[in-house]
């Protein structure tokens, strides 16, 4: 069975709950494993009905097929790839957030997998917009979309062609740019989150570039007690969104 | 060329160097592309001769290959795979313990990459150990050693037969045991975690299994402000770690 164009798959119980419940404007189609008898399932087809959406019960080999071996639980929704948007739809989410943005800049990050991991760990921690520049790093490829498990459709993701010239317009709105570099001589725990923040990361490889280093307003370590030098960008990432979490929940 | 037997690569200037600084016993033999001038590669070169550590040069061919398709930056090292340890190793190591016990225990987590995530992070936060059960959860295959980024040597990761006697067993020794679980009612950041703690994190597609649930102390959540349920279980086990290393910093 061939499967709607221009999507790609998300699967799961949970990850497709989630496209339905959340994102069901995105859902092309959504496939059911017909060899299997579970009440989730039912309940993810009565959630597609609601929303229009076309259900088909498949064979267990095309549902296989269409999960490239990840582990779909008998579900899987075809869903249309979301667009990058722009510095300009940047500067309007900007002016509209209700809330002190609280952004993730990823400086060069180029697996699909932490990108993905990105995504979804900044719609859980309620991020204003995950910012990254066009070249060197990777964009909104199924793999992405897929890993974020329904986040690429729900945080915005903002592509920028100049990631100086964002930096410089973010810092012009009273937004704090904090850069997370293993030289830090402070701790993130240890540094002033308080107000409108962007996160700074670097590349899995080598870290924050220097031009995007020498504009962050601070830099901020995570202390690292063991033998390696550095943690996955994704688990850096989420460590660093839900410090501010934490802190916006006590301190606010 | 063919590369010594029984050992995964490890890849990548930052990891290869953790690897030959701190895990040199296990290096078998480092590859480095002759084609590269960097000095960072002439530095590798330099500890692992110091180490006794056989060095080629070879062809970039010959260390994509080895890399499979990764971004190895030149660098490779064949590192011996580590072995698990047993109930009875971790029952010594929390003998030997010189501070409060920290441990991550991952139920039934299937997926590699996140296993040496897992490990990777449990280096970094300064965990006594990584406790896994055997049966239906991922051991420390190359990928998981690879991901892990020279943490598979430094972390204990201990393989149980009977995950609720070995969690029984941590409640004998005053191990406060907390369970993540979106059905908490309390989150993380509102739990008590100071003294001897174990982490315990379900799966990637079902959350803690209800007997491992059951064993737990407390249960925990982690906030939720989007629209996706759940975090990855690398970047959860992060954000748990590091809390339990901050208070640790601040408080005690």
């Amino acid at each position: 069975m061939s499967h709607p164009s221009n999507t790609a798959a998300t699967i799961g119980i949970n990850s497709v709950r989630s496209a339905l419940k959340f994102g069901s404007d995105g859902v092309a189609e959504l496939w059911l494993d017909r060899t299997r008898r579970d009440r989730r399932l039912a309940e993810l087809s009565a959630l597609a009905r609601d929303a229009q959406i076309p259900v088909r019960q498949v064979g267990r080999d095309e549902i296989d097929l269409g999960a490239q071996g990840g582990n779909h639980q008998g579900a899987l929704a075809w869903v249309r790839m979301p667009a990058a948007l722009t510095e300009h739809d940047l500067e309007r989410l900007l002016d509209a957030a209700q809330q002190p943005p609280l952004l993730l800049v990823l400086d060069g990050v180029t697996d699909p997998h932490n990108l993905g991991a990105c995504l979804r760990t900044a719609d859980g921690a309620g991020a204003t917009a995950v910012i990254a520049p066009k070249d060197k790093a990777v964009g909104l490829t199924p793999v992405v979309v897929k890993v974020a498990s329904g986040a690429a459709d729900s945080v915005p993701f903002v592509q920028v062609t100049n990631l100086a010239r964002t930096l410089e317009m973010l810092k012009a709105r009273g937004i704090w740019l904090i850069g997370l570099s293993d030289a830090a001589p402070a701790t993130l725990f240890e540094t002033d989150l308080s107000g409108p923040t962007a996160l700074v990361l670097g590349s899995e490889g080598t870290g924050l570039r220097r031009l995007t280093q020498e504009r962050c307003d601070l830099l901020a370590s995570l202390p690292m007690r063991g033998r390696v030098e550095s943690l996955n960008v994704s688990v850096a990432a989420g460590i660093c969104l839900y410090e501010v979490v934490r802190r916006r929940a006590f301190f606010e």
